[in-house]
């Protein structure tokens, strides 16, 4: 390697330099089923499937103290773990977490801290068991790993769906991703007027999307109480589109989506006007959503069909045929994604 | 929690915050077998038992871009959770690394940290599976999660030492603290004049000590060949003595160390004087020699006895005769533990 080659981080993009950094990786174990690549990494033990997650979030990137409370931000760092081991069709088990913070916390804004993480354990019913504590010189860093069982019955990877599946996708979309302009918005306007009060009572709905997501493990519960097993599956956490894309990828299909399909809360359609963006954008490239995409067997159709919380919003298709949206208006088009770039 | 109260981080210390914060956790499955208080968390899957440990290393606290190279951080950050899982008597099998960094960082200085990670995970043969790559606004922060599997008749806790066991160390002690003297006042010369160039030739060793520590994986492959399962055991990362604490602590017992029984390399010996301190305060205090320490029953003595790389220094007693030291000299002093504050 030369001395004089530089190549920003930013070139490559977070996937890429994903893909970059772990192409020459081999595997000495012949437990490990899968590495990089999925929303889990998985290792066979006995009978059973070890499916293992990590997500890093780091103040100033992935969240902004002003508007997140420490609660909300310890049960947010510990659900979109858990989400990328529902995204598995497995149970989560244990969450570690570690944590570099500067001497601007005290023991009581960690006590909340950790309040918000014993909450989220409680509600996903899974064992808070280890981590590490040490300072930084600027800022908070959460680290979680989280670790899930499932089995080769159930488990569930992003490169299993087959042509003529059923797309379909879990509560609805864009409201993480509008519940943040309105938090941008009310920090601005406190910054410029800090006598103002945030005004956050008209958008209860987006604002919570945004601050206290929710990992759908009770989806996989009822997916299990129902005998349905998703051919391919994954969490939205970069927008509805890009993870279409990571499924479409894996499984190397193409997809037919429904724009009239998409479920926009009526908030998060409010809302989305006021600020004269899109909706449909905002549920096709928002992030954040943490709801879970999946495909099933048109055969399993009937089980899920009069489920609340499931709904159906396109199918696979041959590679050949695309990646396209059909629109209201019945025109066939491009589906684009742009998830989130921190680069 | 009232408002007006604020206590600092530092007022608890590290493990004081872990105690503190982990106090009202609360497991929900059967499976989990240990959480906080270990070298690592464990979790029962059929027949075998899953460990899991997590370490989270931050630019300016842990490692000093200015005397580390990138390819030695990868390799020790991936080396010190392996040690966590040696120390619990398993065999680790996959590693997650989650990386936050600033835009200072280019492509190919990463191609150099994760040829580091990638020589560690030879070393040890395990699975690089998975991770998170993120920005930061300041620095480099790398946390890994190290996962292994053991099983119940071997898996080794603080809590197992008895009365009489005789206490072990793998190694050599010290070396790493001594290491971090030279290269931080070579760093501070070079401050001073920049045309002057380091001299580490003299201090191979100690340097080598601190910057590519190596997990003691090879020992427990031999303990097990040997047929020797520690009644005890922690690896050495905060100095030998805060680890022996540890040992004290959760298995309820004193301890007598020999001052004269623990093992100083020649150079550790000679470059202390150089640094007028005592190499005993270095063994004892000085961290980051990612040595196991472990305690045998007697009878497993003949075993290990000709072990070139294990060595008694000590033996355990009833907690009321103290945690002492056997001076040179012969007297009985009280053994003292400082480990490394990072609040």
């Amino acid at each position: 390697m030369s001395d004089e080659k530089r190549t920003e981080v930013s070139e490559l993009g977070e996937f890429g330099l994903i893909d970059h950094l772990s192409k020459d990786v081999r595997f000495y174990n012949a437990s490990t089923i899968k590495g990089i690549g999925d929303d889990a990494a998985v290792m066979k033990v006995g009978d059973e499937l070890i499916v293992t997650s990590t997500d890093m979030l780091v103040e100033g990137i992935h969240f902004d103290l002003s508007y997140i409370p420490l609660q909300h931000l310890g049960y947010k760092a510990i659900a979109v773990n858990v989400s990328d081991i529902a995204a598995m069709n497995a149970t989560p088990k244990q969450v570690t977490v570690s944590l570099a913070l500067s001497n601007r916390f005290s023991v009581e804004a960690l006590e909340v801290l950790y309040e918000g993480i014993r909450m989220a354990c409680e509600a996903y019913k899974v064992d808070f068991v280890g981590g590490d504590t040490t300072a930084s010189r600027s800022g908070l860093m959460i680290s979680v790993t989280a670790i899930g069982t499932t089995t080769e019955e159930k488990i569930t990877y992003r490169s299993g769906a087959q042509e003529n599946d059923i797309l379909c996708v879990t509560g609805d979309l864009g409201g993480a991703y509008v519940g943040l302009q309105v938090l941008e918005r009310e920090k601005q306007e406190f910054l410029g007027n800090p006598e103002m009060q945030p005004k956050l009572d008209k958008y209860p709905y987006v604002v919570g999307r945004q601050l206290k997501p929710d990992a759908k493990m009770n989806i996989i519960y009822e997916l299990a109480d129902l005998g349905v097993v998703p051919t391919s599956m994954i969490d939205v956490s970069d927008g509805l589109a890009s993870e279409i894309f990571h499924l479409c990828k894996h499984s190397e299909l193409g997809v037919a989506v429904y724009e009239d399909k998409l479920p926009i809360d009526k908030e998060t359609y409010e809302t989305a006007a006021e600020f004269s963006i899109d909706p449909n954008t905002c549920a096709l490239n928002g992030g954040e959503d943490y709801e879970l995409l999946f495909t099933l067997k048109q055969e399993d159709f009937e089980k899920i069909k009069n489920h609340a919380d499931i709904h159906t919003i396109g199918y696979m298709h041959q590679a050949q045929n695309g990646r396209v949206m059909v629109t209201r208006s019945g025109n066939t088009i491009p589906l684009q994604a742009q998830g989130w770039k921190h680069f």
